[in-house]
């Protein structure tokens, strides 16, 4: 059973991409499961009436599932993430944590300012000992299972020591969220052999050979879209934030970039859906927050309906599985308590 | 007038492709241009009899423009780069790359070991002052017109110093090969603004600000695929050679990715030939090495006689353009000579 906080306010869809989101979540959800609309009340009662008497009606059985929680304010894109938490105590934003602080929730999901969930999450959730941040894990599309890479921007410089941490949270992320067996770690750098690479991976390299882990070695970014290399599949890639956001960001491009190119070459449009469905941000949902104490879910800005529909879902799992707890548990039993 | 010498033995699909590559370029290239093809005597006159004899029977009004420079040996791929000018005097990379050190040879272009290459012509060619390694810029193509991003692999933990290096680096490039007037320069970090990024990037954004070059400022990672922001188009985006490798055979996966992925859901081959081609890395041609005293283009170890053709076409282009010699006059009016 989960209860889980969405920011109804967040997002350049909002209010409406959120409600319909929540809605049709509800309907995939198992029964046991709830969700919160944090933001504005007559603003959220609003799209829920609309939407119920129109385009969702369907959705009308799963309503008593689905609450409102009273936020007045809003974060803005303009406000500063660090202190948005002071600034801002009514958002959205602040208050959907801090339900989850407060025990009244289980995780909390937005697709608001990624910078200020970011700094909200880390003061009201607060991490698990021996980390200094979270990392932002995403998964990107490939021609076998999604691969899951962190960071992808939480943290730009990062030590051996912090790149090793990455590789435990995505570990039990790809456990926990995706399913995967034992998953397959892998360390981006430009090379398959250990002494290829800059200083931090080749360092990097030595510490996940001996974590414990399911180290396969360097991948290179031909691997990403591969999903693996030659030999084995890949389920977790770590790299710092800086990298992994450029990366992000160049593969969110790369796709509609193709398709325009296809399109002027003839390609009808139907094809190009169905050929690149799997390429599509929406299908895949949110981006957790690894690392603080609790759950928190980063969804695109643009998300549709159904990203917000697919976040809620990975919420959910995050929750049922235990993510977190296990993160605590595998971050004990390695690293020195501060 | 440019004297070319073609690694003759270097590349998987070698001597045929580079024999076939050479003629193809005699053809396109100004009958003052002339091709030097270092290799094994044997095996390349067996390659010009064969072509000539069948498929580019058409290319033989230009076998006058082509001689033969013997070199017995050949780099294998197992050999260890810094040490090949030592352990292979006689190989086709050193004496292709000695021909022009001795002023019988005007540009060297191979398919051979990149960094086997990028080695030889440091010792054979000597770097400009005030350089400690050379930079490779690869062309990525965009929608709009093609970015020239380095350093795509040759260093990988760089000072701000060195990326401001390989900025003037980039700029007399796309000036003198690509033909761009005052190139615009962006440097590739997570965010627009200034102060978004790692360290390193942070301290070079101010470098850059104060260099005297075009610099548009900060470049993230979808700018690369719409070849620059929203308000303005960019010829170079500068980045270190981690993350430019990482990128750079990223970008090489993901077309045929998406091909496979579009074939599997339909699209006929002739539509998406049609429409990919010029995200076809042959299209573009060689990788010129830029920082050594001459020419030194890197071909993909993969190249068909296309890629061959359009790397030597490259070559002549540098050549022709001076690129050398501007290089040298930037970088001795702005850097303190050692």
């Amino acid at each position: 059973m989960a209860r889980i906080a969405l920011d109804a306010m967040g997002g350049d869809f909002a209010p409406k991409a959120t409600v319909a989101g929540a809605l049709m979540a509800l309907a995939d959800l198992d029964p046991a499961h709830s969700i919160q609309l944090v933001g504005r009340t007559a603003a959220i009662q609003q799209q829920l009436d609309a939407l119920l008497a129109g385009e969702l009606s369907a959705m009308a059985p799963h309503r008593p599932r689905c609450s409102i929680v009273e936020a007045p304010d809003v974060v803005e894109m303009t406000d500063k993430p660090s202190a948005v938490v002071r600034s801002r105590p009514n958002s959205s934003m602040a208050v959907g944590l801090r339900l989850q602080a407060d025990g009244e929730s289980d995780a909390f999901v937005s697709a608001g300012s990624t910078g200020a969930q970011m700094a909200a999450s880390m003061v009201l959730l607060r991490l698990h000992a021996g980390l200094k941040r979270p990392a932002i894990v995403t998964l990107f599309p490939s021609a076998r299972r999604p691969v899951a890479v962190l960071d992808s921007g939480a943290n730009v410089d990062c030590s051996p020591d912090e790149l090793v941490q990455f590789a435990r949270l995505g570990s039990v992320y790809a456990e926990c969220v995706l399913g995967r067996d034992e998953p397959a770690i892998g360390l981006l750098s430009i090379g398959e052999e250990a002494e290829k690479g800059n200083a931090v991976t080749k360092e990097t390299h030595v510490l996940l050979a001996k974590s414990g882990l399911n180290f396969i070695g360097n991948v290179e970014g031909r691997d990403l879209p591969a999903g693996g290399t030659d030999q084995q599949a890949v389920d977790v890639v770590v790299c710092d934030g800086f990298v992994g956001n450029v990366l992000l960001k160049f593969y969110e491009a790369i796709a509609p970039f193709m398709i325009d190119t296809l399109r002027n070459a003839g390609v009808p449009d139907q094809m190009l859906g169905q050929g690149l469905k799997h390429l599509d941000y929406s299908e895949h949902g949110g981006a957790p927050l690894l690392g603080v104490r609790g759950v928190s879910i980063i969804a695109h800005g643009k998300s549709s309906p159904r990203a917000i529909k697919n976040a809620l879902k990975v919420a959910a799992q995050a929750v049922d599985s235990g993510m977190n707890d296990v993160i605590g548990q595998r971050l004990s039993a390695t690293e020195p308590v501060a």
